[in-house]
């Protein structure tokens, strides 16, 4: 049972991850200097790459060889790429000459494909072992610090994947079998050169708690483990949020980002839709005529392009959350355009309808529109369908476009497509509004 | 070797996928009976629980037991619970009865609880147990189908957890050692009523395979593996980006929701929404007059008050996610408040000496905003500094609120936020607009 002082335990090792983010270099070590020796070892383990790097900078030079050889090579090698350039070679140096060579070797590879993320370290076999003769090699692999024996991989001498058998399927083989007997041969690898993002879709499709990394010649190099997939998978979510939200990523939790960092990061595209945006007040330039004869139109534009902006912000949040989980690829664009098509006539019929409603009702209680109320309703309710229509076409677009011309498809931020929808609502308005007015208010 | 029959049948079943979800339920029958018997178990066994129980249900009654019998107690349960009321008793009844009885007790849980994820299958220890005992202790439960024996628990009598040990620390440690020698006893465990959201949390900060399921008493139920837990961060991670966009939650891939289901989801918010537009035309009605004095005033509008909502979209998306990271609680809502303030100020000072240079520019060209430029340009200015100063502190503030009221925070949509802002931008914007014309334009 949990005794209490290992609750405790528990609850220093919690609160000093809690309060992490908004401690001041010298207090995270003062903190981390607090924790009893297994709790500091179980501590490190679990930091990110960049927390990781921070630390150990800021501890005593002679205790770094020790926290550097815990850690296993995959997550040595992201410490080292979070660690300032100057720094890396230092720390690479601190590793044995082995696991130098596997940390050497993973840093070669770019952070967010397969071979950034895998670990070098796995159970191997030859497919003519006996199951019994498998279980007691495996069993002096363990010593070796293998991080993940759920699997092992069966493989030619030359290194080429041929197999994998479960440790449960092992175990539960007649000991007089072969490996070969045992072992499935349709095995799913992934390239080295596999994006993160491509390589966490087939853990979701396949369940699977590690998937072998092979390179051009199908020779194996490591496994990725579906923990460094979850990892993977919310990073990538978070991107696209900020994006969705348009901000750029912000690559850190967000109290740990600076004011000065935090304000670059936003102002970016905020002034390049400003700028975009400016656009609207040329449009109602255009337009200043019929303003200043119908000042009543001024009082719907707010309503009107917002309306645009909103439904189109929901036709590219779903079309780009559908591609970012694979449910949507570049060939169904036309698809997509033709229910977001009439998706977003249904949306403008109602919310024309009801826009409908508010003027006709408004006059009745307070006679504000004049006599040409029901000219007034009517603009008001077709270009509600025209603008939703089209907000809703250009939302589910523009992600297909971005993703053609390889930009990442969450850059259709809601903000983004709001400002697109802003200047052609508000000409869709007037057009719609001349038409119904001209002769009587214009 | 990967040969080529074996290539072949990757392509199959991955052509399968793809196209499922857009394939009629006889599509999908006739394209599974296709697939030889290894590519089929393979494929069930993918198969998310909505999409496994509508093939079920598809498939000759007397196909149903073998297929229900193939799955883990967890995967059954999750398939009866996407399985309409009426079919699940007969699908509970194609169990074994052990199966049967674990799959109920797991029905009992919400799905969305830790209970509800979690595998009742795993592999046990007693600690007095030697390694070499414990090995072949576990070499016989693997007869059992267990999902998962990366990790080994050692349990009292009375199924209480007192220890955990992976594999590889059994098959590295002495062979006459004991169990409780090698086991670790401050075990990361989460409870069977915990939501998991939380349970994903505690995997991410934990780097586990695996985390032990235990009740109130502390008593082991089962465990959950990390590669449901991908699921849930992509799913928790999907209904957070629709909900941003301002949409209901879809529960299903895009192109799998009908038309009307669509427009459904879609126009409850849509409406709200507008309805809380209308108030911009009540605004803007309330400043007619000044519009009609000055219609100068109606062109910049747009660009104002957009530029707060994109602020806000900004503030609020970036709390949300930092929220559902777990970087920020409630009580941060302060140190949240402090910095938007600062970094309202500063987007809406850098905006508004754009909006001020386009004013002053514009005039120099073309002299159109007449003698009183300059104050223009001031209004525009001010109000910009104050409308994005409103918005960023509303979007920031607005997930604290709902959070606080326990409503999902990412209810704080980019639309909604963008509406709420609007209204109070009106006004803030020809509040500026008096002080700074009055006398001159006004």
């Amino acid at each position: 049972m949990t005794t209490t002082d290992e609750r405790s335990d528990r609850l220093a090792i919690d609160d000093l991850r809690n309060a992490w983010v908004v401690l001041s270099t010298e207090e995270r070590v003062l903190g981390f200097g607090l924790l009893s020796a297994d709790q500091a070892e179980e501590f490190f383990l679990g930091l990110p790459g960049q927390d990781a790097a921070e630390l150990l900078a800021a501890l005593p030079a002679q205790d770094r060889r020790r926290w550097m050889r815990l850690l296993a090579p995959d997550d040595a090698a992201d410490l080292i790429q979070a660690a300032p350039e100057e720094q890396r070679h230092p720390l690479l140096e601190l590793l044995d000459d082995f696991t130098r060579r596997e940390v050497s070797a993973l840093l070669a590879y770019a952070e967010d494909r397969a071979g950034g993320l895998m670990n070098p370290r796995y159970a191997r076999l030859r497919p003519e072992m006996s199951v019994d003769e498998a279980i007691a090699y495996l069993r002096r692999q363990a010593h070796e610090h293998l991080e993940m024996i759920y699997y092992a991989y069966a493989l030619t001498p030359d290194h080429e994947l041929v197999g994998v058998v479960s440790f449960r399927e092992l175990f539960s083989a007649p000991p007089n079998a072969h490996v070969k007997d045992v072992m499935r041969t349709d095995v799913v690898t992934v390239d080295e050169q596999m994006d993160q993002e491509a390589v966490s879709r087939i853990f979701a499709e396949h369940d699977l708690i590690a998937i072998p990394v092979v390179d051009a010649h199908k020779r194996m190099k490591g496994i990725v483990t579906v923990d460094d997939i979850v990892d993977v998978v919310e990073q990538e979510a978070t991107e696209d949020i900020q994006k969705i939200g348009g901000t750029q990523a912000l690559d850190a939790p967000y109290l740990a980002v600076g004011l000065v960092e935090m304000v670059k990061k936003r102002l970016g595209w905020l002034a390049a839709l400003f700028i975009g945006e400016m656009l609207t007040a040329t449009a109602m330039a255009y337009f200043e005529d019929e303003i200043a004869r119908a000042v009543v139109l001024a009082l719907f534009v707010p309503l009107i392009i917002s309306s645009g902006g909103n439904t189109g912000s929901q036709a590219s949040t779903l079309v780009i959350r559908a591609m970012a989980l694979g449910e949507l690829r570049l060939r169904d664009w036309w698809r997509v355009i033709q229910r977001e098509f009439v998706t977003g006539l249904v949306l403008g019929f109602a919310l024309g309808f009801i826009g409908f409603l508010r003027v006709i009702v408004w006059q009745m209680v307070r006679p504000v529109y004049g006599e040409h109320y029901i000219s007034i309703a009517l603009t008001v309710f077709f270009s509600l369908i025209g603008v939703v229509t089209f907000g809703t076409l250009v939302g589910s677009l523009l992600p297909f476009i971005l993703r053609r011309i390889k930009i990442d498809p969450a850059t259709a931020s809601a903000p983004f497509v709001a400002t697109l929808v802003d200047v052609t609502g508000l000409v869709i308005y007037f057009t719609v509004a001349i038409i119904f007015l001209s002769g009587k208010l214009l």
